[in-house]
């Protein structure tokens, strides 16, 4: 069994509310002492593969990826084999 | 400027609709060569942050997605130095 990890995050350009929301949140929580410039927010998906993951298989997830865990007209993914 | 990621999923034992949603959807759209035995979805933070990221900085990042950015009864997290 091998673990195969999309990460999925909105493009550097595309506003994240739910990240800022988060980034604004930190003070009042009391975590003002970090100097945290910027948070972004968004998704991971792991994969449990069968038997190892050549290359064709990491092809065809690389294609799952692009169609549809990520959006890419708004979204930038990357997929790598964790384990 | 370091950027430092938390990946927030669900503990193993905790059913994960999302993740199954997409498993159960990869035949109809056309993935059902690969053999992908589970998919699991969860969150992915990234936190830019100025300077240097020493122990203490990454001791508070701990606290913060411990407290904040996961909810542990359900969730657990892991915290790394990306770049």
């Amino acid at each position: 069994m091998a673990r195969v990890v999309v990460d999925v995050m909105l493009k550097p350009e595309i506003l994240d509310p739910q990240g800022q929301a988060v980034q604004r949140a930190l003070p009042r929580l009391g975590f003002d002492g970090i100097a945290i410039a910027e948070v972004r927010q968004g998704k991971r998906f792991e994969l449990e593969v069968d038997g190892p993951v050549d290359e064709a298989a990491l092809t065809r997830i690389q294609e799952l990826a692009d169609t549809f865990l990520a959006n890419t007209v708004i979204e930038d993914f990357t997929v790598r084999v964790e384990s």
